[in-house]
C-alpha cells in the first residue's frame, strides 16, 4: 500500500539519518490529510467489495464524464454513470469497450458486472409502470455491487391482491426496495407484511397537490409500519446502494 | 307564498294604475334577492329532511352559541354544535333541555336524534385510536342526519388483516368514511376493495414532516384507487354531512 | 366463474377421494390471494355496471398503452385512456376499431359508450373556459360509466347571475361536478344553493401565488358550505368516477 | 416651523456675511435629511386630516407603549394602539384621560374620535362571526380617520341571500372592507356585485390545510373579479387605513 | 336599456290585460336572475364610465378570443385582451379594425381609448426594467378606463435617490401603482413618502429562494407602511383596474 | 393450528356430504382473510425474535395505554411505550412490575430487556446535546430488540475532530444511527467515512428557517454520500427499529 | 508544541531502534486526528483573539450549562450563553463570579468583556423596537469579541428620514448589522447607501403570511443592493460573530 | 461638482440680494433629493475603488443591455454583465472593444480587469463540478473588484480528505466563498476549520425534495459553525461582491 510505503521510506530515512528529525516532523505535519487518504484507500477496499464508482451525469459535459470514467476505468474499477442519456452512451461507446446501456435505468456501465451473490437477495417492487425507471436504477446499482436482484413491478395497493399474491417472495429476500408515486402507500403496506428492512423510494410521477414526489415522500416518512428507510425522490441509485450495503452486512 | 303574494299585489297595482310602470320597474329591480330567499326556504326543507343546523364552536363565545342555538331550537330543528368543549356543554345544559354531550365527537346536540334509516348505512373506519375524535364527529353528524352508522376503529394498514378481516362489512354499506393520520393510506386501500364511495378524512395526528395532517391529506388526494372524496384535515363534520347527502340520494 | 369453478373441482376431488384432505388444506392455504382475486372479480362486476378500465397515459409508451388496451378490450370491456395525446390516438386508431377521440377531455375510448341512464343525472359546471378540459374529462368518464351528463360552462362567481340563472338545473341533478381555478369559489357557492353532493375539482389555470391549482384546492377544502367532496388538482377522471359511484348508489 | 427657521437663519448669516458661502454649502450638504423631516411634517399634515398615529402593541412593554402614547398625545394627536390587551388598557387608563377600550377591535384610543364624514362611507362585511375582530379593527381605524363606517357581519357565501339581500347597501358606499376566513370567497363575490374597490382581509379562522389564513389569502389574491385589494392576514388596521386613504381621495 | 324595456313591456301587457297576473308572476319568478342581469347592466354603466371588458388570453384559442371579442365589440364596447401574444394580434388584426398592439403590456385593445381624465392621475413606478411588462399592463388598463397615467420606471431602492428625486411627482397623483420583484421593497418605501393609496404588484422577476414573485409578495403584504394594497404576482391588469376604480371614486 | 383445523373439518364435512360443495365454496370465499391471520402469527414470530410491541403514547389516555400494555404483557412480550411522560410512568408503575423509565429516551419498558447480542453492534451518534432524546429513543429501541448499542454524543461537524477522533469506532459497527438538527450534516459526513449503512434522524432542535427539523431532513435526503437511510423528524424509534432489522439480517 | 514533541519522540525512537518502523507506521496512522487537534489549538488561538465560547442555552438543562461554563471558565476564557432566561442567570450567579445578565440580549456573560477596539467599529440598526432583542444579541456578541459597537434602533423604512438622518454614521463604520421583521427592507436600503458589508438579520416579529421571519428572510436574500450577507431568522449571535470576524480581518 | 456649484450660485444670489431669503428657503426645500445625488457621487467613488457596474442580463433585451453598457463604458468604468448568454456576447462584441466572455461564469466584461491585489486574497471552493458556474461568477466578480482569487473545486464532504488536504490554503485567505448544492454542508464544515468569514452560496443542482437550492440554503442558514454569511441560491455575483467588500475593509 502506497501510503504505508511512503511512511516506511520516510521512517527508514530517519533511521538511516538521511532525514533529520525536524524535517521529518515537518513532513509528517503535512501528512495527516494524506493519512486521511487512508480513508480513501479504505473506500477502495469497499469498492473492491462491489461498490462501483458512480458518476451523476446531469450537469456534466460528455467530456467531463469521459475523463472521470477513464480514471476510474484505468484503475480497474467498474464505471457506473447514472441519469445518462442515450446520446451520452453513444459518445462513450466510441471511447470505451465493455460498455452497456441499461435503457430503463438510464445507467451506463463500463466493465463487467459481478456475478450475483445469491446470499444477498434484493427484491425491487413498484406501485405502477411509471415507477420503473427509478426501480431499474436501484436494481442495476445493487446488481453492480454484487447483489442478486429480483423484481415485481406494477403491484400497487389499488389492487392489493397483486402484492398479497407474492407474499412468499417478499418474505424470502433480505431487503425490499419499494418505489411508488402518487399515494406512495406501497412501502408501508409491504413493511407491514415482512420482517426485513424496506427501502422506500418516492417517485415523481403524478400531478396536482404534492406532485413531484412530495406526496409519496411524506407518506413514506410517516409510515405507520416501522422498518422503512426513506431516500430522496427518484433516488434509485441511493436505494440500490443502501440495499447493497445492508446485504453486505452479512459478510 | 309571500313573495308570490307580493308580486301579485304589485302587478295588481300596475293593472289598476295605482303604481306607475316606471315605479314598478324600480321595485322589481330590488326583488331578485328576495326571490333568492326562496333558496333559504329550500334550505329549510333540506333541514327538515335531516340535516341539523351546525354551529362551529371555536372562536365563538358561549353567549353567541347559546343565542344561535336558541333560534335554531325554537324553530323546531335539532342543534348540532361541533368542536365543543365540556365546559360549553355545562353552560348550555343550564339553558336547554334534551341536550347531549357526545364526548369523543366533541359535539353537543340539542333535540332528539332521528331514528337510523337502515337503507342509509354508513361505515366509519379509522387507522388508529388517535383518529377516533374526527371519526366520531363524522358518525354523530351522519346519525343526526338520519343515517345508520357502523364503526370499525384501529384498522390501519400496518396490520392489513384488520381491514381484510372485515371486507364483508366494508362491502355491505353505502358509503365509507375513512379517517387516517400519518401515512394516510387507509382510504386508498379501502377504496381498492369496495365499489362504494370512500370519504377520506386526514387527521392531524403524528409529528415531523407533513405533520398537522398535511401528509395524509396529500396521500388521499393522490390515491391510486379512484372513488375517493377528500375533505379538510380533521373535518369529521364535513365527512359525515357528505356521507348523509350521498345516502340521501336514495330517496 | 373460474375461481368458483376451481374451488368446486377441488372440493369434488376431496369428496371423491381423489385429493386427500391434507393436500386440500395445503392447496387452500395458498388460495387466499386467489380468493382476493374475487375482489378482482367483484371489480369485474363493478365494471359491467359501467366502470371502464382506465389507463393513465402520461409516462407510458404507446406500445405499453396498446398492450394494456388490448387485454382490456379482448376481455370485452370498454377501454378509457386519460391524458391522451392526439398522436397516441392516431397510433391506437391503427390497431383498434370503435375508437373515439374526445378532444377536449383528452380521452380515448375504445368500445361503445353505454346508453345514458336518466336516473343518474350529473351536472358538470366550470367557472371559466380554461377549466373545460378537466370538466370534459369528468363528463366523459361519468358517461362511460352510464351516467346522463349535462354541462354548464363558464359560470364563475365574478358574474353570479350566470349560476343563479340556472338554479333549477342545479337543483334537479343527483351530483354536481364543479371545476374552478383561481379563486376556486364556485363549488362552495354551488353547494350553498343545492342539497346534492358537490364534487370540487381544482384546476391548474391561473398564475402567481397559489398557482398550479393550490389556491382553488385550499379554497375547496375550506368551503364554508358543507357537502363538498374534493379531488386532486385537474383530476377530472376521479371526479367523474366518484360522481358515477354516488349515482350508482341508487341501484 | 423649525427647519424653515434654521434655513432662514443660515441664509441671513450668508447675506450678512457672518457665514461664508463655502461653509454654508457644507452645512447644507448635511441638511437634506433634516429636509426629509419635511416628509415627517407632511405626515403630520396627513394626521391632521384624520390618520391617528398607530402603535402595534404586540412585542412592546406597557412602559414602551405608554411612553410612545405620551409623545403622540402631548402633540395633540389621537393615539390608536392595536392588538391591545385589556390589561394594557387598564394600565394606560391610569395614565391617560379620554381613553377608550374597543373590546372586539382590541384597540385602545386616546383622544376623541372625529365626527364621521358622511361623504366618506365605508362598509365592513364579514363572512362569519369569528371574522369580527379583524373587521372591528378596520372599522375603528377608519372611524378614527374620519370615515363613516357601516357594518354587515356574518354574510358569507354559504347563504348567498345574506349578501344579496343587502346589495343596495353594498352599492351605496365608497369602499367595502370584506373579512373572511376559510374559503375566503366573500370579497370576490362582493366585488362581482359592485363598482367600488373591495379591500379583502383574510382572517386566520379555521383549521386544516391552508389554516392560519393562507387559504383565504390565496383565494383573495386569485379573485376572478377585478377590483380587489388584498392586505395581510388579520390586518384589519391596514384595511381600515387603506379604506380611509381611498375615501380621502375625494377631498 | 333592454332589461328595463322588457320589464316595461311585460308590465304594459299586464296593464292592458294582454298578460294575466298569474302568468306575469310566473314570468317574474324566472326573472330574478335576469334581474341580476341588472347588475350586468350596472356593469355596462360602469363600462361606459371607462372599464373595458377584459379577456384573459392564456388558455384560450384564438378562435375563442375572436368570438368573445366580436360580442364585446359589436355591443359597442372596447375590447381589452391581456397576456396576448403578437401572433394573436396578427390573427385578430385580420378580423378587427381599430385594433392596437401594446407591445410591452402584451395587451390588445380593439376600439378607441378614452381621453385621459386629468382629474384621475395615476403614477406607475417600477423597481427595475424587468418589471416593466406588468407596469405597462397596469398603465394600459387604467388608461383604457379613462385615467391619466404617468410612469417612472427603474426607480428601485438600491439607488434611493431615484425615487426621492421624484417625490413631488409621487405626491401629486391620486394613486400609485408600484411594481417590484426581488426584495419588493419599493411600494413600502413609496407608501412611507406619500398620503395616497399605493397598489403593490409583485413581479416574478428574480431567482432563488422566494422566486416567482413569492418574496416580493410577502414583502408587500408585510409592509411596515400602511396604505398598501396588494394584488397577485404579475397582476398588472388587476392593479390598473383597482387604480381606476379608486380614482373613479371622485365622481 | 386452528385454521388448518377448521379447514380440515370443513373438508371432512364435504367428504362426508354433510356440507354441499356450493356451501363450501361460499364458506371458503370468506376464509382468505383468516389465512392472512397467518401473517399475524408470523409477526408474532418476529416479535419473539426481539421486536418489542411499541405503543406511541401521544394522543392516548393512560387508561388506553395501560389496557394495551396489559394485553401485550400478558402475552409474554416486552412492552415499549414511546413519547411517554413521567406522569404516565408513575401511573403505569402502580399496575405493572418490572417497569423501567428511560428518562432521556422518554420510553417506558415493561419486562426485561434482552441481553445485548455483540454480533449486532450499533453506534448512535448526535451532533449536539439537544439531539440526545431522539438518540436515546433509538438506542433503547434497538437494545430492546437485542442489539448491542454504543453512543457518541455531541460530535457535530462544527468541530470535525470530534468525529474524526473516533473513526475506528465508527468503522467497527454494523449500523450507525446519526441524529442531527440545524444543518443536519453529520450523517452525510459520517457516511463518507464508513462502509456500513447510516440511518439519519433529523431532530427538531433549532429555530428560524427550516426549523422543526425541516432543514436537517432536507440535508439528509440530499446527502452527497450514498448509504444514508432517512426516517422522519425525531423518529428515534423508527431509527432504532430499522437498525435492529438491518443487524438482524445477520441471523 | 506538544504534538511536535510527541512526533519528535516517536521519530527519535525510530532512529534509536526503540520503535520498529512497522509500529511507527501504525502509530502514525492514528495521528492525523490528533493533528486535527491542531485546528482545535488554532481555535483556541482564535478565541484568545476575542471570540467567546458560546453556549446555546435552549434545550439544555441549567446543570448542563453550568458544567460547560465551568470548563470554559476554568480554561481562562469568557463564557457567553445565548437565549438565556433570567432564571438561568440566577442559577449561574450562585456558582460564578464576574457574571453579567444582558437583559435585552438574553445573554449571560461570565468574565470581563474586552476593551472595545475603536478600529473595529460596528453599527447595529433595527427597523422597529421589537427587533431589539436580536440586535442586542448581535451587539453583545460583537462586543465580547472586542468590537466597538454603536446602535441605531427603530429606523425602519416607513419613516425613511430616520435612516437618512444618520447616513454619516452609517458610512463611518466597518460593518452594519441590520435587524428587521415584517417587510425586512431595511438592510437593502442601508446597503444602497454605504460601501461596507451589511449583515441582515430577519426577525420573527409580525404576523400573517410570511410570519415567523420568512418574509424578511426572503426579502433579504433577494436584496437588489449587493453587499448583503444574510444569517438565519433571529440569529443575532451569528450576525455579531460574523461582524467581528470581518472587522478582525484588519489585523 | 455640479450640486455644490448650484448651491454656491444660490447662496451668492442670496448674498447679493438677487434672491430673497424666503424664495431661497423654498428652493432649498426641494433640494434634499438633489443632495441625495451626492450619495450617487459617493457611489461613483466606491466604483472607482474597484466595484464594476453590474448588469443582470436576464429579462433584458440585447439592445437594452448594449445601451446600459454604453453609458457605463463611456463613463470610463468597467462593465460586468451577469447571466449572459454566448449569443449576447457575440452581439456586444460587434459594438465594444476590450470585451471578454467568461464562459463558465456566464459573465461578459468590457474593459480591463484590475491587477489582483495580493493583500485581498479570496478562496472560492465548490462541493462538486456542477457548482462551478456560480463559483466562477463569484470569482470573476471579485477579480473585477480587484481581489486576488484562488479556487478549489469538487471538494465536497463525501470525501472529506479533499478539503482537509487543503487546510493550509483555507487558513491563508481573507474570505472563503463556498458553493454547494444537495446537502450544502461544505460551508459549515469549512467554517469549522478556519477563522475567516465564509460566504455560503447554495446552488440549484440536485433533484427531489429541497431541490432548486432550497435544501442547501436551509443547511447554510442553520450552520452549526458560526461565521457563515449566506446569499441567495446561485447568487455568485452577490458572493463575489460581498467578498470584495469584506477584503476592502483592509484599506
Amino acid at each position: 500500500m502506497m501510503n504505508s510505503d511512503r511512511l516506511k521510506t520516510l521512517l527508514e530515512n530517519v533511521k538511516s539519518g538521511a532525514l533529520s528529525i525536524d524535517d521529518a516532523v515537518n513532513s509528517l505535519k503535512t501528512l495527516p490529510y494524506e493519512d486521511l487518504s487512508f480513508a480513501r484507500i479504505d473506500t477502495h477496499r469497499a469498492l473492491r467489495r462491489g461498490a462501483p464508482e458512480a458518476i451523476y451525469s446531469e450537469g456534466k459535459t460528455p467530456e467531463q464524464i469521459a475523463a472521470i470514467a477513464r480514471v476510474i476505468s484505468d484503475s480497474g474499477q467498474m464505471v457506473l454513470a447514472t441519469r445518462a442519456s442515450h446520446s451520452l452512451y453513444l459518445e462513450l461507446a466510441e471511447k470505451f469497450k465493455d460498455i452497456t446501456w441499461h435503457t430503463q435505468a438510464r445507467i451506463i456501465t463500463i466493465g463487467t458486472l459481478p456475478e450475483p451473490d445469491l446470499s444477498r437477495r434484493i427484491l425491487v417492487i413498484t406501485a405502477g409502470t411509471t415507477d420503473i425507471p427509478a426501480a431499474e436504477e436501484a436494481a442495476v446499482t445493487a446488481a453492480a455491487m454484487g447483489c442478486s436482484v429480483e423484481k415485481l413491478y406494477d403491484a400497487g395497493i389499488a389492487g392489493l391482491h397483486r402484492i398479497l399474491d407474492n407474499i412468499d417472495l417478499l418474505r424470502s429476500v433480505s431487503v425490499i426496495v419499494a418505489v411508488a408515486g402518487m399515494d406512495g402507500a406501497l412501502p408501508a403496506v409491504a413493511a407491514g407484511l415482512v420482517s426485513c428492512p424496506v427501502i422506500a423510494v418516492p417517485s415523481s410521477t403524478g400531478y396536482g397537490a404534492g406532485s413531484g414526489g412530495i406526496a409519496p415522500l411524506l407518506t413514506m416518512l410517516n409510515s405507520c409500519s416501522p422498518g422503512v428507510a426513506v431516500v430522496n425522490i427518484d433516488n434509485g441509485y441511493g436505494a440500490g446502494y443502501l440495499a447493497a450495503l445492508i446485504t453486505g452486512r452479512n459478510q
